[in-house]
C-alpha cells in the first residue's frame, strides 16, 4: 500500500443501494390507506412529526417507521384506524425488512475498480439485522475492511470509528449521499467528502447549505467519478 | 499487563442490568389486556411463536417485541383488538426503552474489582440505539476497552469479534447468563464461560442441558464469585 493511498469510507443506504424510493413507495401507500380521513400533505406532516418525536426511542430503520407510522395512524382516525388495517401497516414494514436489495447503477463496478490497494469501511446507520441483511444480499460485503453499523453519524462517531481502525482523518475519504450525516461531520474533522446526491433525500438529512467553499467537499454527480476523484486526492 | 491475564467479556441484559423482569412485567400487562378474549397460557405461546416468527425480519430487541405483540393481539382477538388498545401496546414499548437502568446486586463493585490491569468488553445483542442508552446511564461504559452490540451471539460472531480486538481465545472469558449466547459458543472457541443465571428466563435463550463435565464452564450463582474464579484462571 503506498503511502498517499487513502481510506474510503462508505454510506450505505441510497449510496450503494436504493433505500429511500422503498420508503417513498411505502409512503403512497400509507397516504392512500389514510386518504379517506386526511389529505397527503398532513398525513405526510404528521407522520414526519412523529418519527422526529419518536427518534430519541426508536433510532433510525424500518422497525422505528413502522411504530410511528402506526401511531400515526391511530391518531390522524381519533382511533378510527381498523386492525386490518394496522395489520396491513406492519405487512409493509416486513415487505421493506424483506426487500431485495437494488445497487445504484455503477456501484459494483466503481467499487471493485477502488478496491485494489486501498482500505474501505462501510458506515451506516439504521437496524443492525437490516443493514447485515441488506450487506449480506448486495454481494458487497467482501469488499469492505470493516463494517460500523452506528445509531448516529455525529462528528464524535466518525472521530471513534478512525481512532479504532487508526485512520488520520487527513487521509480519509467518505462517499455518501447525505450531507449532514456523511459529509460535514467528516469536514470537520480533517477528513474529504464526496457528495453524490440521491434523487430523493428524507427530510431529516436535509442541510441548509452546502460546504461549497470547502475545498475537501467534493460534488459528484455519479459513483463513477469517484476513481478519478481518488486519483486526484492520491497524486 | 501480566502475561497471564484474561481479556473479560460481560453480556449485558440480565447479567450486568434487570431485563427479562422488565419485559416480564409488560407481559403481565399484556395478559390482562388480552385475558377477555384468552387465557394467559394461550396469550404467550402465540405472542412467543410470533416472535420467533418475525425474528428473521425484526432480530431482537424492544421495537421488534412491540410489532410482534400488536401483531399478535390483532391475530388473537381477529381484528377486534381497538386503536386504543394498540396505542397501549406502543405505549408498553416506549416504556420499556424509556425505563431505568437497574443495576444487579454487586454488578459495579465487581467490575470495578476486575477492571485494573485487564481489558474488558462488552458483548450484547437487542436494538442498538436501545443498548447505547441504557450502557450509557449505566455507569459502567468506562470500564470497557469496547462494546460490541450484534445481531446474534453465535460462535462465528464471538470468532470475529475475538480476532478484532486480538484476543486469544484460550484466555478469555465470557461471562453471561445465558447458556444458549454467552456460555456454549465461546467453550466451542477454546474460551471459558462464567454463567450466572438470572432468575427469569426468555424461552427462547434456554439450552436442554448445560456443559457440566467442560472444565471451562464455570457455573456462578452471583457475579461477586467472579474476582475469586479469574484469580484461579490467572493463576
Amino acid at each position: 500500500m503506498k503511502e498517499r493511498t487513502w481510506v474510503i469510507g462508505f454510506d450505505a443506504d441510497d449510496t450503494l443501494w436504493h433505500n429511500e424510493t422503498i420508503f417513498e413507495n411505502v409512503h403512497q401507500k400509507y397516504r392512500a390507506l389514510l386518504a379517506r380521513y386526511h389529505d397527503a400533505t398532513t398525513v405526510d406532516r404528521t407522520l414526519y412529526a412523529m418519527e422526529m418525536r419518536n427518534l430519541e426511542f426508536y433510532g433510525y430503520g424500518v422497525k422505528g417507521f413502522t411504530l410511528s407510522a402506526i401511531e400515526t395512524a391511530i391518531e390522524l382516525t381519533a382511533g378510527k384506524i381498523g386492525a386490518e388495517e394496522i395489520r396491513q401497516l406492519i405487512g409493509l414494514g416486513k415487505d421493506m425488512l424483506d426487500h431485495p436489495v437494488e445497487l445504484l447503477e455503477g456501484v459494483e463496478a466503481t467499487l471493485r475498480a477502488v478496491a485494489p490497494g486501498r482500505r474501505m469501511i462501510l458506515i451506516t446507520k439504521g437496524d443492525l439485522r437490516d443493514q447485515e441483511r441488506k450487506l449480506a444480499k448486495s454481494a458487497l460485503a467482501g469488499l469492505f475492511e470493516a463494517v460500523e453499523i452506528v445509531s448516529e453519524k455525529t462528528q464524535a462517531v466518525y472521530a471513534q470509528i478512525l481512532q479504532r481502525h487508526q485512520i488520520v482523518p487527513e487521509r480519509f475519504l467518505m462517499v455518501g449521499n447525505s450531507a449532514k450525516s456523511d459529509i460535514l461531520p467528516v469536514l470537520a474533522l480533517g477528513g474529504a467528502g464526496a457528495f453524490i446526491p440521491y434523487h430523493l433525500t428524507w427530510a431529516a438529512e436535509k442541510v441548509e447549505e452546502l460546504p461549497v467553499t470547502n475545498p475537501r467537499f467534493l460534488h459528484l454527480t455519479s459513483i463513477r467519478d469517484l476513481p478519478r476523484i481518488i486519483a486526484t486526492l492520491e497524486a
